[in-house]
């Protein structure tokens, strides 16, 4: 395997398996029957028990496992198989893979429908003997992501398995294949802030209590907060209000309840409770109260051996050294982390989520021969992370 | 007239017709029934193309005038006929006016038909000859007010009548008849705030222009503004934030607009005009912009000889003295100061707006012979403002 034609097929059989997230099933029917030929061991659940539609939706998850010899190390490929809504206005079906051009075209074809193909041509490229290789699939990464890769990591735990270095494959490139990996990811987490005051007429505000003037402040204060200058590795932690609510249509009326929602990014100087106490001190300070949920710790697989195996394989195949960059957005890496190191690398994110989703077909052929380098190494040079 | 049983009477019959604000009509034809009687030529007209329901619905008017001998004063009472709705809880039927105990029941016994019951009974006792006395009654001071005293002063400008001295009889007295009466009313204004900004995701601060963070130094910087301290008539004007209102869903996007409503009650130190400038130079120096509704300019008739006569006339009613206050909401004395001299004076306030709303039966009887006294004297007293 592992020629231009074979993942260009893996890539055109995954996309035409409809998988709008939270996804199930058929998707999943595709990918187990390309990795069982090749020696995987595959298991396949479904968690979450909530109605369709909601956060708790049934998804399903697959974890693949082609054991080399006894004492060998492990390397995991991990990744989604659901995809964002097409969305309106594609040139062609974003469900029936078509090439016009240079170019493959269909909903997940850089995120990451066409990567996890690369993954498995490498899987096919790598033999058994050199080590141990899974795939860590969800079928739920853009949606709540609540018993998609933490579950996952749970079976792992369970099982008793555990990789020793790990590869997702989000489209991390920009303008050229290789030119970008993360070595890290900032935390997120978003905190509502409620005021309550004593509600009154505008004429009489001495027997009232305006909680908007309390959340003004709270926000005022908040914003001027410096919270870091960046570090080596990660851009300055940042907060962004994100929401105002009070919903008060009577002009003369001083209301009784006001709320914000904050969302903040934050690099590795923090930590989501540190920043929900911070919020919640000055909230308090003024007679508010914040109520915190996070969406993730940062993480940071600090340069080194890991980053080094990735450097080399994308130098080798495309002659261009890719930044080890911490921005943009969350992704399964969160969760991950807590495994064992973790690297994200795979193809241009230009048209990610976007209408005519399309990957170049010579970039396919490129991560397939990239991901193979970065498995072999990563399975016989590899000694700490 | 002006015995009690007959101010008792007219009262019931005011009341008797439901006239909920926009009012016109049945009320109305009450009301011309009690002063033509008296010697009143009485003018109705009503104003308002819009639909029912609407700010522009057609609302009824009232100017009624009985000249005294040429070149004698005018004395005008002025005041509303429509009514806030009932609410439900009643004891009994807000538009059946009941006595029980030393009570008179019904919706507008204090704000304000009781009141206009002790007026036409204090025009029955004022003889004709001692000068011309005018009642400039509308159907819309507890709704938009756009179609209601406004249109009387109009009719009044083009008619060529101009009162002396005007008497608003809103229930002024807080726990006893005769403790309050309102030489002024602090202006209104309400100004919507709104900023626009660029919609981004909150991990790309730097492709956004939050909005919010510019609202909350916009409002931040108003609320620090201490706008003045008082005045020897005025309580210091004051600034409420009223409304917030971004309507952002989604935990990470920065959205594109955020905008807030603030409410100012202001004295006469300042102008709707004046504050609205104030206010639009905050915005603008944060990206955001200004747009105010001048509800009501300030109005002070300054103590003296008006406020002397009614005092007066209190005094030697009740024994008490009334305070001269500035206090509350907006009443329709900020359109009649454009006129002539304005004060407020009327009922116990403390059902006014409120289920069971009631009058003292004794309370009917001696206000008839408050504003008995106070037209005589504004009609034979008064020399300068
Ligand atoms: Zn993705
Ligand atoms: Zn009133």
């Amino acid at each position: 395997m592992a020629q231009a034609d074979d993942v260009l097929d893996l890539a055109r059989r995954l996309i035409a398996a409809e998988s709008v997230t939270p996804a199930r099933g058929a998707v999943f029917d595709v990918m187990e029957s390309m990795l069982a030929p090749l020696g995987f061991d595959v298991h396949r659940f479904v968690r979450g028990e909530g109605a369709e539609g909601g956060d708790e939706a049934p998804v399903e998850n697959l974890f693949a496992l082609r054991e080399g010899p006894a004492g060998s190390r492990h390397f995991a490929f991990a990744g989604h198989l659901d995809v964002v809504p097409p969305g309106g206005g594609w040139a062609s079906d974003a469900f029936e893979p078509e090439v016009r051009g240079d170019l493959l075209y269909g909903r997940g074809a850089v995120d990451m429908k066409g990567a996890i193909a690369c993954m498995v041509a490498a899987a096919a490229s790598v033999p058994q003997d050199a080590g141990t290789v899974s795939f860590i699939i969800t079928g739920d990464e853009e949606g709540p992501a609540l018993h998609g890769t933490r579950a996952l990591i749970d079976y792992m735990g369970r099982a008793g398995v555990r990789p020793d270095l790990c590869l997702v494959g989000e489209p991390t490139s920009v303008n050229r294949l290789g030119d970008m990996m993360k070595i890290g990811r900032r935390g997120s987490v978003n905190i509502w802030i409620e005021v309550e005051g004593v509600q009154g007429h505008v004429a009489y505000p001495h027997l009232a209590d305006n909680p908007i003037t309390r959340l003004v402040a709270i926000l005022a204060e908040l914003a001027a907060i410096a919270l870091d200058e960046g570090t080596d590795w990660f851009q300055p932690s940042n907060l962004e209000i994100t929401d105002l609510s009070v919903g008060n249509r009577a002009h003369n009326v001083i209301p009784a309840h006001a709320e914000a929602r904050i969302s903040i990014r934050f690099n590795d100087r923090h930590s989501g409770a540190s920043l929900a106490e911070l919020v919640a001190d000055v909230a308090e300070k003024h007679g508010g109260r914040a109520k915190p949920v996070i969406s993730g710790e940062p993480f940071l697989t600090p340069p080194g051996e890991f980053s080094e195996i990735v450097a080399q394989a994308v130098e080798a195949e495309t002659g261009i050294t890719p930044e080890a960059s911490t921005s943009g957005g969350t992704s399964d890496a969160r969760f991950l982390r807590a495994v064992c190191p973790v690297i994200e690398f795979g193809l241009v994110n230009a048209t990610m989520h976007k209408t005519d989703e399309a990957v170049a077909i010579a970039d396919l052929a490129t991560l397939s021969r990239i991901y193979t380098r970065i498995a072999l190494a990563a399975l016989t040079q590899h000694k700490t992370a």
